[in-house]
């Protein structure tokens, strides 16, 4: 599949299409279509935009706004009626059949609404999440301070030192503790404010029995093998003082079997923590995650599990967005589950009442969720501001870029890494992203690997990392790096990712590191990078070219996987870290694997 | 588009293909899935079933379950755990690529959820529905009783005979009362017994003040003017002798600005009906339907509101359904937009709601809804049984059917009707179905026309209109024939497509009547046409080639607008209602606008 280069129409949720991304009932709302004289499938005559008022369609005849180079600009005005405005549009072609455009492309067919565009009335993220580049930090091992050498370990840690090679496909592999904590990671803030990142997100800090934490044994104090409560206010000091964020990582879904309420539950069947789980007393099992015993799934229906983990003042996820922790918000681990039980489906409550209580602890404050499928339901608005990205980023990146992942599967599908090329890339972005509003879409994290996946770079090779870096920073979202990736860190699995950060430099991969500075200066020096729309104006084979554009900015991307035939420049425009300048219908460079940033003549 | 002839891998909601179509939490459904050994994307040699257990997808490895005829049945053992399982499939091939089967079909590119096949835990509709062929009267304009030369018009109607002309696009259209009544309907049950109809949909019979009755200006009775209560209790006791079932129709979105309860919330702002609008105390307006004055749109927030007019034992919707009255169902007139105003949405409570009443007064009550765009929302389970199945049936066929609709804008969307082919056709159908159950699919109201639209007759002309009639009679849905289409009515308007019914039979298309006749007899005698999948075998140009199958009967169909190019039988069969028998690999008829039907050979 192959983009015509940026003949069709084409709108999207971002403010040059868009005249207020966050408007309220009774607000009117101009949006733009953006149609070219060129067009394949013969020009527009006549624009509607087709909305849903209370249930029933309305059509509003769009105008000329202006046109320039080529493309005509429609625009027309939309009451905003409901809680969301879901819209469309109808363009009319004498020369050419009449065509739907809706967020997976135009269509000459009739559409159901399901990938109509949609704007929300629910409040905007914090104004300083989409300026973001994340960057994510497994505590235990980013970096380990002096104090770390005074603490006792507990019973279930196997001790590594820094230099001790990670377990993976063990049972040890979840014990190994390297003793990196929360102020090993304040020391070395000088690292992050030079690579560049302004958001940390750190992996989870409360006590558990696992190196990854995740089977929290208590919300009640940072762990102490961390630093305890101290540290992760010194850290979150210390980072606002350079103006980096911190977020923390929850999960709402489970909580580890040593931890305090399920100890109480299993221990008095007349006990309030009873009500938190889903305990079969005749049996004594109890519902899980993924069948894992040591992690008990929590039961939502239980207003006392709500007030104490995420409903309102004093809960656990308003607790540590104050002082002295001042998180600045939250990523929410299994959110896609948290619940969820059988017949029962409270998803739309735990993200709402969530959300509720990050925004009143503080106003700008941010929270992700983790949903590795399709994560639109719980981000329409009113739940999670985003997502981390893996179905409309991860996984096409991987298979436009991987080739074999060996023994692993592929996010839990069975079989082989899909062989897609770049269309195929372009085309699975926008199949998930149409069902989302845009204002998700640009709050997503953006990722090419994790804690919870192998290093990309050792699926892909060195080359084409950066290839996939250069995505991750061109493209709408929050851009998130793995703390390691930067300087060349390798790992086939999952845990065996999870390396500790080799501070030797001469360790580093210096090409690399200098890449991953320049991609994400490039950035935060340019706003339509975070702010403006995507316009795919080629995908296929081994390179997308693609337009980003904010109100004030207007740049052309170019990213290839392999050296390819050179396409001609869409726009007269100047070379930026490097590229050479180009005229319009110039060729522009045909390397790879390669990227290359243009910013159009004002 | 053209789909290739039956080698592409099918499932659909049927018992062909789901071994339970009515499970409940807890229990295992065995979905099935063919594949052709001549797919030209490659045979699939290997199937897994992609669920979503809890908010995570798991994958369970299909095994083969048979083989036969070039084809693989695939079998996988689900477990339902949630109020609906969403499921779909990974096709492995070493011949080709990986390929995705969902409800829009098959894709070689990560899909999102929305197109997941779904099968919902709820109760079943009416097991009687599903063998419905329906038949919508307009009781103003179908037969009139001697009683009614007795009867007083009121005030606002302009009398008529039953020659006068119709009236359309006039300020008088929807002031003519020809005088039909119920028990005029109850007197003509003979045609309905003759033509094969087993389910009348009458629009509303409650007081109000036009011909058309969706202005309702009460509740309590039914209007004098169509002979009050007791001949609705007579009208339903004759049908039900006949074994035909009678659904009513009820406005929950509007009343009439004369009915009572918008009376006294108008006269008094202390009265309880006050709550049952949405008014503007400062201005004195308040929110219509289509911004029409006389139909003050409901609020439902009103407790009172829903428990007179929906919920539970007394409310309207209860009422009529029980003795003397009788009635077997509802259809909810502009259900689509119920309980929607402005930011709040409680659609899903007035249709959970309804429901839940139907099924308390009889539980084997129908429920359908009219919505005519994507009403997939609503269509879940819980909700509405089916909807008047405009998006996915009615737009299609017209766009495939009918060149031209002069001055009318085709429901509501601006331009001419889209110029389809059969391709398209399919292609549309299916996308508005793969957002729904299958159940719903098969609960769904198909129709060419309606009281709402021009006869599709006087626009496509009588051949077409055989040519839709077949379509109708032999795709999945309730068929429903608007009284007088069977007989050859025109009326190129709404208004005047409510044409008092010609008992003169004189003025009857026999040609039209004999075929109507034959395809319900058709539909009635084939249960693959009322309970069987649709695989679609061919589509393109000018014809439709079809497999309707079930458990004992699979049947092929094959429905041309034009004469064209001979298809291959694609198995040997049995030609039914006058086709000739075919054997596999034979050219079945060319002629056209026509329609075919075989049985495949046991």
């Amino acid at each position: 599949m192959s983009y015509a280069a940026g003949r069709r129409p084409h709108h999207d949720g971002s403010e040059r299409y868009v005249s207020d991304e966050a408007p309220s009932v009774g607000d009117t709302v101009t949006v733009f279509v953006r149609t070219a004289d060129d067009d394949p499938d013969g020009p527009a005559d006549r624009v509607h935009a087709r909305m849903i008022r209370d249930g029933e369609p309305a059509y509003v005849q769009a105008t000329v706004d202006r046109r320039a180079d080529g493309a005509t600009w429609w625009r027309a005005d939309l009451p905003v009626v409901n809680e969301t405005l879901r819209y469309r549009f109808l363009l009319d072609s004498s020369r050419g059949r009449d065509r739907w455009l809706n967020g997976r492309g135009t269509n000459e067919r009739d559409v159901d609404d399901s990938a109509d565009f949609r704007l929300s009335t629910a409040s905007e993220p914090p104004s300083w999440a989409a300026d973001s580049v994340a960057y994510q930090i497994f505590p235990d091992r980013f970096a380990r301070s002096a104090a770390a050498d005074g603490r006792e370990l507990p019973d279930w840690a196997v001790p590594a030192t820094w230099d001790t090679p990670v377990l993976a496909r063990h049972p040890d592999a979840v014990r190994q503790v390297y003793g990196g904590d929360l102020d090993g990671i304040a020391e070395r803030l000088d690292h992050l404010s030079t690579l560049g990142v302004n958001l940390i997100y750190l992996t989870p800090f409360f006590p558990a029995r696992s190196n990854h934490r995740y089977d929290a044994a208590g919300f009640d104090h940072v762990d102490p093998l961390l630093g305890g409560d101290a540290a992760l206010a010194r850290l979150t000091e210390a980072a606002h003082r350079r103006g980096i964020r911190v977020i923390g990582d929850i999960t709402l879904n489970h909580v580890g079997a040593t931890h305090p309420w399920f100890r109480a539950a299993t221990a008095d069947p007349a006990s309030v923590e009873d009500g938190f789980f889903h305990i079969d007393r005749a049996t004594g099992s109890y519902a899980t995650f993924a069948g894992v015993a040591s992690l008990p799934k929590l039961d939502h229906t239980s207003a006392e599990l709500r007030n104490r983990l995420y409903a309102g003042r004093g809960s656990v996820v308003d607790r540590y967005l104050r002082e002295p922790f001042g998180l600045d918000g939250w990523r929410v681990d299994v959110a896609h589950s948290a619940g969820k039980h059988g017949p029962t489906d409270l998803g739309e409550l735990v993200s709402r009442t969530t959300r509720a209580t990050v925004e009143a602890a503080r106003p700008d404050g941010l929270l992700l969720a983790e949903d590795q499928f399709d994560a639109s339901a719980a981000l329409q608005g009113p739940g999670w501001h985003g997502t981390m990205d893996y179905a409309g980023f991860t996984r096409p990146v991987w298979s436009w870029l991987v080739d074999d992942i060996g023994e692993e599967t592929f996010w839990g599908t069975p079989g082989p890494v899909p062989d897609y090329d770049a269309g195929d890339l372009a085309a699975v972005m926008d199949t998930f992203h149409a069902v989302q509003p845009w204002r998700s879409v640009r709050h997503n994290l953006t990722l090419i690997d994790c804690h919870d996946t192998g290093r990309f770079r050792s699926f892909a090779g060195p080359d084409r990392q950066l290839v996939a870096a250069a995505l991750t920073m061109t493209l709408p979202g929050i851009p998130m790096v793995f703390a390691g990736d930067e300087v060349g860190v390798e790992g086939d699995h999952l845990e065996s990712g999870r390396v500790p950060f080799p501070w030797d430099r001469s360790q580093w991969d210096t090409r690399t590191y200098a890449t991953y500075r320049e991609l994400i200066a490039l950035r935060r020096a340019h706003r339509a990078l975070r702010h403006g729309g995507l316009r795919w104006l080629h995908a296929a084979g081994d390179v997308v070219l693609f337009e980003r554009e904010c109100l004030d900015e207007r740049l052309l991307v170019q990213v290839s996987r392999a050296a390819h035939r050179p396409l001609p420049a869409p726009f007269t425009a100047t070379g930026l870290a490097g590229a050479p300048d180009v005229r319009a219908g110039e060729a522009l460079p045909g390397d790879g694997p390669a990227h290359h940033v243009w910013r159009a003549e004002a």
